[in-house]
């Protein structure tokens, strides 16, 4: 791997940053979220700093713990990605949809067609949804068990990229002399019947610019390891050190061998918090600032739906009760372990606010410059390909660090000056998507 | 109604126009037809022309009987309308999806963001699907009964516009100081349990800026006039005459009123092929070539289609069997009754033939003048509020109509010259959407 392909990506959910206060933050946005302008300009500022993707979260609800507080509302991802695509040239468009809730053929069809209008940027950041205000949305009492949810999302993504391919790349003639629009022999019945899914095919758009859009999978249970080991382009990972970067590597790199893999075809990208911040009375202001705009009942929700868990009724001045097991736990498996691994003498108060602050992710702050050593230094020991980059604030941080910690990270040679040309598969250096059919 | 609020839409499904044979036309498009550019420049054209929408049919499989001949792969219609969303400022943006093989959820929030992102220029063509093909994509061995199809596009209609209401219009508060985000009163659960779908909602999109998107529904079966009477804004026909048109006009007020509806609220559009020749030689000429481009194998698979029958074991040179029984028969049951209305003496072939170059529409062939004046007469007469432009070869005949026709109909008072402001609701002069929860 070159040393000047840091992978960098604009993430976000909340449009106003990632933390749930963030849109108290007296210069967040308001109304101007639900247009397609303010999406615009994040985009080709992002563009203009070379950054490599738009990587836009999802539920397929609303978080509606504390709906007064903070509702997550916003757009839906495939729609305004596709927006993105006409006012954009380079960067990829990710765009989160979940296996639960969709059906493949149609989830096919959007990101194929997502690919064409963006001349292969698309790619799909791959769930399989955690919450019960989700699973309420259609049709169930409860979510599905995590194993259950996994093993539809494996058929899943096997059916979708088998559609991908369903056209071969040469299946279009347009010989109008003989008749001959495609070559039927060059154009696949999937005729796949599964334990989840009974398909025919073929799709009825031909094979997108990329062969496959560039596959993307957090989540980092055993079940989800493996999903991401077996079918995925991209990891995307919280992690808390080098240290435990560079073994969660070394992990990925064995299940990818034995599944006959290369790891450099695998991209790992960490979430981390950039915050600029040029001198210590800053730092200070901004953790006062934070500290003044959460509340507690955030964070007690917060923590709640993480651990799926009412902690409303527990003393809040006291440590967590004991946690769920693991094994029947079907929240996200990987902030469940995470959780574990805080100071257990902690109250439910102190973690819930700590969590309100960080999410999962590794918060670096400091000056364009410690900012900058901090990402590099990651990069360069193995720990990431790249980052998920979560402002806390938009778009007030990604603004600060387009400006301030780009021109250094390109400065110190970790990060392309311009795009390589081609789609976005191409400019990962990921390998050609293999036909199935072929 | 005013007179110069005639309807147009540019309505497009096969991209290089309305035949099956119209990819043959030596200027019809080829692999552009999967580029945004190639979208981007009819939208834009049609936006010069003050054109109220663009109309994008859609199917959820590929119609691929006579895969070779006639392969109708193409772009899904949200992506690419919120692509085009991001490059034009006033036409409409009418997506079809189907209500049999999605999720409420799912397409409320797709259309609510589009909503947003094009300023509230969004429309949803309501379908129900009939092709098996489709159904087989979706798990299922044949398509659901026309019945049980329409029931669930009753319930499925109820559902997503009760999620677009779920949101209060001030349900957004921004209060930063007090931390209040929405006003939690404002927002609401559905609850709801029906025979098709249990939805909790509430939706994860705020209004969109139109309350609802324009409801458009087509199919002139008892069940889908009932539909859309009951549902739709905008209601998309086939006619073949100005008394056909009155009194299918006529027949759709009384189930207005039957349902305390006013008919000006209701938007009817006939389908039409218009195609300007400027002479006998060019009408003479242009007949010659489509006789040419068409095949008898389009025409019997097209007839096969619509009748659900396979007729290629029939003698082609004889008329048709006896046909499906309308009560029983699960496809179209609209074209099925335009196909009794042929004279039954017609062979298979030359029938076939017949359909290949018309669909259901009205074909309207002339000099710029004469198509001006044939479609000021249908909609001066009361016959239809507007038209869907089904332009045979794109762009030459949406080009040509553009030009030459659209002044002539300016001129004569009958279309608008510039558009009005506010969303597309409000510029086709639809009422509010009411808000259910109010």
């Amino acid at each position: 791997m070159s040393h000047n392909s840091m992978i960098l990506n604009l993430f976000f959910f909340n449009p106003q940053g990632d933390y749930r206060f963030s849109w108290r933050h007296p210069d967040a946005p308001e109304h101007e979220v639900f247009t397609l302008s303010y999406y615009t300009t994040l985009a080709r500022k992002a563009e203009a700093a070379t950054l490599d993707a738009l990587f836009i979260a999802d539920h397929t609800g609303i978080w509606d713990s504390g709906l007064a507080h903070y509702a997550n509302a916003r757009l839906e991802p495939l729609t305004l990605l596709s927006a993105l695509a006409a006012v954009t040239d380079n960067i990829g468009l990710m765009a989160t949809a979940s296996t639960s809730y969709t059906e493949p053929y149609n989830l096919a069809r959007y990101f194929a067609s997502l690919d064409f209008l963006s001349n292969g940027r698309a790619s799909w950041n791959i769930v399989t949804s955690w919450l019960e205000e989700e699973a309420a949305n259609f049709g169930l009492d409860q979510i599905p068990q995590h194993s259950n949810r996994y093993q539809r999302a494996g058929e899943f993504i096997d059916v979708v990229t088998r559609l991908w391919d369903s056209w071969d790349d040469g299946a279009l003639l347009f010989d109008k002399p003989r008749g001959l629009f495609a070559d039927a022999d060059k154009v696949h019945h999937l005729n796949h019947r599964g334990d989840f899914f009974k398909v025919r095919g073929p799709l009825n758009v031909p094979r997108p610019p990329q062969g496959h859009p560039v596959l993307v999978q957090a989540g980092s249970s055993e079940a989800g390891k493996q999903l991401a080991a077996s079918r995925a382009d991209m990891h995307f990972v919280f992690i808390k050190s080098i240290e435990q970067g560079k073994a969660y590597r070394e992990e990925m790199n064995q299940r990818l061998n034995a599944l006959g893999r290369s790891p450099e075809d695998f991209k790992i990208i960490a979430g981390v918090l950039p915050v600029v911040v040029n001198s210590e009375t800053e730092k200070a202001e901004r953790q006062q600032l934070n500290a003044a705009l959460m509340s507690d009942r955030m964070a007690i929700d917060l923590l709640s739906a993480y651990l799926k868990l009412d902690l409303s009724p527990y003393p809040h001045d006291e440590p967590l009760p004991p946690l769920p097991d693991e094994a029947n736990f079907d929240g996200i498996r990987t902030t469940l372990q995470l959780i574990r691994d805080y100071d257990p003498a902690l109250t439910i108060l102190e973690l819930g606010r700590l969590l309100l602050q960080s999410s999962d992710s590794w918060l670096v702050m400091g000056t364009a410059q410690e900012v900058a050593d901090t990402l590099a230094e990651i990069y360069l020991s193995g720990a990431a390909d790249g980052f998920n980059l979560m402002f806390p604030l938009l778009p007030g941080d990604f603004d600060r660090f387009a400006e301030q910690v780009v021109p250094v990270l390109k400065a110190k040679g970790v990060m392309k000056t311009e795009y390589a040309p081609g789609t976005l598969r191409e400019k990962l250096g990921l390998p050609l998507a293999k036909n199935h059919f072929a």
